[in-house]
């Protein structure tokens, strides 16, 4: 069978684009769980690799979300073999505590869990940690690089064959196949063994998204999937070369590591019904609530005091994280002369990301054309509002890279690391 | 109505009974999850309060286990009613975590999330958090009373009634019902507010185990369902008015904090099929086995060494946790002049907890002259063995105390909260 795109769903609530929660569909009084279960439900049913959820430890954006080892853990319950990717900081947890949830969801879901492991990297999330200043750059990385050791080293506490089960002979596994860890580092010291036994993936699938020079490095060392904002097919294609190169260097195989842009996708039958729909979003954006989200994706500005309709400001360089993505919206912002209101309009659906308004063909198109062209090994799809936003996706452009013989019509396995062809 | 009992089923992967493991009925090759599932059902359809699970962050036991607050969510999403109640120690957890966790727990569940605050007792734990020794009595305590402080004040970031969801005039909630926190205290600073919005229960129900006096003390201050081994109706009658005594001191109504023992209950139809359920276990008892959970009972101690019928030696008061568990089993020892084999069949099942072997009716008089002679609101049932353990108990027993009228046949609300009576 020819390569195939892998394609995960980036579950936001109420949808990705800012204004999404005013949509007139948008549902703000069901239980959120019961909203997010019908649309996994419908992602599994288009075959989906997996449904992905990012975190915070603070509340950003002003909207309250649920945790995603709880919520995946009641979405494992929900469906049979879609693949469950949650974000957990490495900033703020210990690492056997991580090791011991992911196991126990692979365990759950019989072998279909993924680990976003990112780095924490604003003041709002150190403020509810205990410290007044977020933890710098360098030593975030020094500590997750250490804890990806120790939470892969526990999760090979058990080895594949441990148990032996024997009730006649009462060995329920045997001790030569348990392994301590005994890890004493820079920033942990971790005896083990995991408390949970080996799961289905042996290893929970791990995923990154750092878009620094440290965070392309340990992603090349550490990652499986990577996640990523790219805005064009060039820049993509320069990220794709730049990733592998390094997977390669550290002496990995190139395809041992799949590479998905976020797509932030408005899908219509004609191309006017997809304006439609974008146009309807973008008119429900209030300037208070753009400004806010341009202000914290540009590095925690405050952009409050100066004009909507002038230029964006000369800014520092942020202090907190996500200096990539405030060099990707400066660059933005200069590069085509866009003003305050014209930047946070560009960015309140896709946020930086690989922005399609267009038919079904067009956006069938365009996936094409960056899996063909060594932009992308798949999508994270961002779904503009839920349910519409992904129900479009997943009923008019997931049948057509069918057609097109891109994407499988049927799972071939049960465990997320197998629909990634990993 | 007259009062009720208060039921959970305390459930442990392959039941209470040390050798529960070699049952020929028990399923070691299941995805646990889904045997957990089936039962949690079973205990639904008779209509139980709750189903509660311990917890360790380590190897206790030698056999391992799936985490709490996955496994919670994953049943959560399998049931409707049941209450589900986690255990999360305050020794090695951070409270924004905790608080989260449950808050969303409790959302996914629609209300029905408990909480088991513990402090973390013993040198294996300490050994996977970095430290070389397990943090002394008084400081875990003290760092528990600040830690529940922070939990729920997180709890009440948002008013009941915060969200606005006004799509027209773009207000989603009201900031004037959003409180930070700003805790600073000893042990923790916490900013807040929660990111995760108010939950069903507004708080979810605090439950605790503590027997020491701070412990005892604390449960009195904060919890809401204290569990508690009690091995004879006269001993659990004392603690039982000790802590309403105490619960009144503080200032609370004595009824808003229920008292749940725990019953190891072997169910027969008739004396002698109860006494052969039991033998049964009991003849699948390795020494070994019953050395080691002796010797993790009683404080951590190496027993290989003294002579099986030998008996107990003098032990020093136990440096780790659980020295009213140390003190409850030196007496047992003492006052029965028990071997140490003798002492380790005595709590291979029950672990200290009451004991009873004996046919429909007598688990149901002993559970009625508890609950009318002030020993017990409730219990926490230990099943020997899963499934045919908790089965006997809910198709025996349950309809046994509903033909008493002392457990509801329906249940009247949807939390927990309402379940408990609270």
């Amino acid at each position: 069978m020819a390569r195939q795109l892998s394609i995960a769903a980036f579950m936001m609530r109420h949808g990705h684009h800012v204004a999404a929660w005013r949509h007139p569909q948008t549902d703000l009084v069901s239980n959120p769980f019961k909203v997010f279960q019908q649309q996994v439900r419908n992602a599994e049913r288009a075959c989906l690799d997996a449904v992905f959820f990012a975190d915070s430890l603070a509340l950003t954006g002003g909207v309250p979300a649920l945790e995603p080892l709880t919520l995946l853990s009641a979405l494992a319950a929900s469906t049979e073999r879609i693949g469950l990717i949650g974000t957990a900081t490495t900033t703020y947890n210990e690492p056997y505590t991580v090791a011991r949830q992911f196991a126990s969801l692979d365990q759950i879901s019989d072998g279909r869990a993924g680990w976003n492991l990112v780095t924490s990297d604003n003041a709002a999330e150190a403020a509810n940690f205990g410290r007044d200043q977020h933890v710098a750059h360098a030593a975030r990385y020094e500590r997750a690089r250490e804890f990806h050791q120790v939470v892969t080293g526990l999760w090979d506490s058990w080895d594949a064959d441990a148990f032996v089960n024997d009730k006649e002979g009462a060995r329920l596994f045997d001790p030569a196949r348990l392994h301590k860890l005994n890890h004493r580092g820079m920033h942990f010291a971790v005896a083990g063994p995991l408390n949970v036994a080996r799961s289905p993936q042996g290893r929970p699938v791990v995923v990154q998204a750092g878009g620094s020079e440290a965070g392309r490095d340990l992603a090349a060392e550490t990652a499986e999937v990577v996640f990523t904002a790219q805005p064009t097919l060039a820049k993509a294609q320069d990220f794709y070369r730049d990733i592998k190169r390094r997977v390669v260097e550290k002496g990995r195989a190139a395809e041992s590591l799949k590479i998905m842009p976020g797509l932030f996708a408005v899908v219509g039958r004609t191309q006017a019904e997809a304006d439609d729909k974008f146009a309807q979003l973008q008119a429900l954006i209030e300037p208070k609530a753009g400004l806010a989200l341009l202000g914290r994706m540009i590095g925690n500005f405050d952009l409050s005091a100066y004009p909507l309709d002038g230029p964006l400001p000369e800014l520092p360089q942020t202090q907190d994280g996500q200096r990539s993505r405030q060099q990707l919206l400066t660059d933005l912002a200069q590069g085509e002369n866009l003003t305050i209101r014209q930047l946070y309009e560009r960015i309140a659906g896709g946020r930086g990301h690989f922005t399609v308004v267009g038919t079904t063909e067009a956006v069938a198109d365009q996936m094409q054309a960056w899996f063909e062209q060594e932009a992308a090994d798949g999508f994270n799809i961002m779904a503009p509002s839920l349910p519409g936003g992904l129900d479009d996706f997943l009923t008019l452009v997931v049948p057509e890279l069918q057609r097109r013989g891109l994407f499988r019509t049927a799972y071939q396995g049960s465990t997320l690391r197998k629909h990634l062809g990993l």
